[in-house]
């Protein structure tokens, strides 16, 4: 892949690669195909320029992971290498911090799931941890995730019939109501520990709706 | 591997072979080597048998998986196929419901975690729905998760220095306090979405000890 020199203008959402198990080269290209702005975790800097993927930003603590920064400043000019050792957040999370403070509207986010239960749960809690700053949306080959907002907006998709839908709260998400789903909710509350909205599926081709009142709710559209 | 025919006990952990991702075959070993009793969903079940390993139980809905149950029936003998259409549960907590029926005092799951982040998610979340009636642990190539009770209870375990241990509330623990954590915790709070115990870990070779006083607390021992 082709380094990218041209000006990026904050329409595109940026694009975050954590340091968690990598996916195919394919959504990776996908993603990269507009030329966004490349920020990556520390940990999976070496994982990065063996595809030869140009970095905006390196970002990290740098405490596990040895780098020749001088090198990296001269192959990926210009390069912005942020050091976060702020011990009470993750490395994803300050990577999000620096987007938002840069006013980007919205963020991909790969290699943050997969491999370590802990790294992934905590990746996906972290979509529910910025509600109004920053869209985000999580992938990875098997799993496109995201936080849909509370009324007064309304979630309006277009699916094919039988693609997976899942509902997960974060912890609670309440009057859930739904249209063109195959489980349908009216007014339903779900809530970690106790009722949660997995592999629901879009009832037939068309616009799916989703709405809820409070709390939290992640939409994951998964395939084996 | 061969099949077992010895008489099981309801002493050492059942075994809950999932419908995710497959874990390594010495895992898979070293779970079966005291010969449990093997329950296994039917989403598995192909993969199961071309592993050679003697099943016990086989449940499911049988509704997206066709299997020629006279010649499992045959080749599986004895074995106990448990239909089970309700749409209200997942396939593994009617599993873990069939074992606290037939009285296990506990259960080793795996296949649960791995691709699709909607059944990784949710089949986490089940550790924390059984509280007080089956110990589980849920097991990867790269994670052990598994739940530790509230006060009066005090988890207590040997661990070597820097072994990574997240605290993971569902959705939230009070009260928690720990010893021997590089991180410690007093009287410290987790909750989805505010602060999660992720990668922490033993500060010493010797006892961690974590208590907290309500709500629903995982332990992950993680690795890479």
């Amino acid at each position: 892949m082709s380094s990218h020199h041209i000006v990026k203008e904050k329409q595109e959402p940026a694009l975050i690669i954590a340091n968690g198990e990598s996916c195919s080269f394919s959504l990776l290209e996908e993603l990269l195909e507009w030329s966004p702005f490349v920020v990556v975790l520390d940990g999976a800097l070496d994982r990065v320029l063996e595809l030869g993927i140009k970095v905006d930003v390196l970002l990290g603590d740098f405490d596990r992971n040895a780098h020749d920064l001088d090198d990296i400043r001269k192959r990926q000019f210009p390069i912005e290498i942020v050091h976060t050792p702020d011990q009470d957040k993750t490395d994803l999370e300050k990577a999000i911090d620096f987007l938002i403070e840069r006013g980007f509207p919205a963020a991909n986010i790969v290699w943050a799931t997969g491999r370590r239960a802990d790294h992934n749960f905590s990746n996906i809690c972290i979509l529910g941890r910025y509600p109004n700053t920053i869209k985000l949306k999580m992938l990875d080959d098997y799993s496109t995730i995201y936080r849909i907002a509370p009324l007064p907006d309304v979630f309006s998709k277009w699916f094919l019939a039988k693609t997976p839908v899942s509902l997960i709260p974060l912890y609670e998400a309440t009057e859930i109501t739904t249209s063109n789903l195959k489980y349908p909710l009216k007014k339903g509350d779900l809530k970690i520990g106790f009722r949660l909205g997995n592999s629901n599926e879009a009832l037939s081709d068309g616009i799916v709706e989703i709405s809820y009142v409070s709390g939290t709710l992640l939409i994951m559209e998964c395939n084996d």
